[in-house]
């Protein structure tokens, strides 16, 4: 079980998606490489893999991990879902919730939040504006992620091109349910970008393809975590 | 790379679904336990586990691995999917597709069907009756499995209940495309069962329930295969 | 355009859903019994027809008007998609939003709101516990209808089954947005449900089996609002 | 009842999707230009509308109507889906499914297929290569409409750039079923697109953005069929 009091902020969130430099056996290249940047750096770093990758990356580091989404079902007869107590089984400390690429509806944002909190593991929902950062918040997770679809994948950063979407969430999410926090998507791979991210009032940020695309995904990390 | 002519016929395709009985470590065990009955009875026994489970089965046991789902995206921004190339890596020999509890698009069975093919391994169109079957066949899969979806997990064998949709499958399918097999789905569980289903001019079956919840899988599974 | 202040409380809305006794020209005989028992009563009675009845029930009756799900979409290539401002022309007055039987993606829901507001019309977003009703308030609905699951179609009333659930939907609605007002759902169909319902805080109830499959929708109708 | 016999080829099926220019009022006036120019010409022009807008142009024309979809449900608690049972009691002569904006389950084309056949309507099954062609052949539509997704809406015709998937359709769907009739979608516009069309087998074509924001729609459908 996840100590909660372990994940002091800042902290790094990568989502691995599904490219493949981080699929199958370079996606535990890559967790090997943020666990050693994580190391080096002292900020706590979290892998996000796919399901298939979960139990190797789990078997060979010490990482933090997060699945990438949980099927809203229960025990049973679901050919082809990801069943939350078999990603708990096979090492998740959380779950990454609602991401763009994977949008949820909202009772099962809700249903899969409870059960993770329940759990006492980690819960990171992610939201696209304002309005639906308070929504995430109403259901209690760990963190919201604010991430405006516009930006994912662009390189162009949040904290830099909509700061007051991230101002705006942190004020209003704090408002609704003061013990979540907020991370910062889209767009974020340096070490000026995350400062930003930092100052707007946000507790991390969620990353994808600006470190995994990366010459050396380490050095990446720790250029993101250097100006903190 | 799957060698199919390795896959003489009978063969017996277990579908873990999302059973606890079938989930995380369990899965390992009922993969053990297909495995053993597999080589006890010389019947080729094929296992399709959830796709976080599937990396530790490889690890542990040489059984013919399915997915159950392969999602239809190409690598890339797609958090929270099941990537071929993914569960490549962690060791499937092919996979199941359109399960009546995953159901797909007819452009999607087609696209991953061919990924399959291209790459030599198994595809497995799960269908629902005598049309869909030839639809099915149309697209030029390893195996149609034909499931009323009425019967599954009733325990009510389609080959007695309903054999006309069997005989009709094979015969039609056989019109349509005469390299691919027909297996038979649902509800079926004894010897009995199996040994009709072989009557009927299918070539094996896709199991789950009546296997996954028996108190002994692997006699289950002798049995199954006994009157053949 | 829809004068809000029109929608006095307490407020009647009847979801029509697909029933063949609410469908077609059923439809049509369905919307003027509503609007004959809101002359009757002098309740406020609103119609949420499927999209295909919306014009003939327009045409013929001057009943307020749902559509029961609204694509978030924007015009162009969306085959078979129900478009925005094809329903506002053919006569709607807002929209039910995210029906247990037709739930919406957080990020859609929003969309979806936020158009309605800009054209002052009425949304409905329906919701199934306190947190969702929450979440739902964050986006700034003209309404929230809270309908339990596992009562919608059973005709036990959410007010009797589960008053906590509607008092504390009102209660932390109010605390997030004391604008959105609460719709009662599920199992409400007699003058005593709506009168529970309205003791409990809401301003109105959410309809559907209960009347339209009445011997006398017109009765029921005056029946439900006779002891308010 | 459509009488099938009235369908004589080739047939042009304009599809309305959801652009403003045929929505609400405007597909009215498209469908009036559709009707006209199939008065003039003597060939079979066929609107397929959003849901919304059937009855209004049922009431105001005689034009033949398919709907862009049919949700594959029963009467009953579907709130927000498209019953088939109300689009017929509003005017449908048939439908398209399966269009690749709106892509559907193999099991439930069969199912809203099996359903028009029984009520001797029209079912166009749209497909986008020839496997999918042989597949939706097997489950006995009027028509298979051959799309490759590539071409829809860029103006480039599937007849001229790819001829080889369009006779390959008509080839491979007369085997599978020679009742079956493959029409011709994508990028057809003009005169000459269609005359290509029909000269590699097909019976008709499957039109949209092409003719619907023509600045004369009319026109443009009278040149369409010019050189038949």
């Amino acid at each position: 079980m996840i100590q909660l009091y372990k994940l002091k902020s800042p902290i790094v969130i990568l989502n691995f998606k599904t490219y493949l430099e981080s699929s199958g056996e370079n996606a535990l290249n890559l967790a090997k490489a943020l666990e050693s940047a994580g190391e080096e750096s002292g900020i706590t770093m979290v892998a996000s893999p796919q399901a298939a990758d979960i139990y190797r990356i789990k078997d060979e580091t010490s990482i933090l991990l997060l699945s990438q989404h949980i099927d809203p079902i229960s025990p049973g007869g679901n050919t082809g879902a990801n069943l939350f107590e078999t990603l708990l089984d096979n090492g998740i400390d959380g779950s990454l919730l609602n991401h763009s690429e994977k949008r949820m509806e909202l009772a099962d944002i809700d249903l899969i939040t409870q059960k993770l909190n329940e759990n006492q593991l980690i819960s990171c929902i992610c939201s696209n504006n304002v309005s639906t950062s308070m929504a995430a918040a109403s259901l209690n997770p760990t963190f919201v992620a604010i991430e405006p679809p516009e930006l994912i994948g662009t390189g162009i950063p949040v904290s830099k091109a909509e700061p007051e979407v991230v101002e705006g969430s942190v004020k209003n999410v704090r408002k609704i349910n003061k013990d979540v926090k907020v991370l910062c998507g889209a767009g974020i791979s340096t070490g000026e970008d995350m400062a930003q991210a930092i100052e707007l009032g946000a507790e991390g940020v969620l990353l994808a393809s600006g470190i995994i695309k990366a010459d050396n995904p380490k050095e990446a990390l720790l250029d993101l975590v250097s100006k903190i």
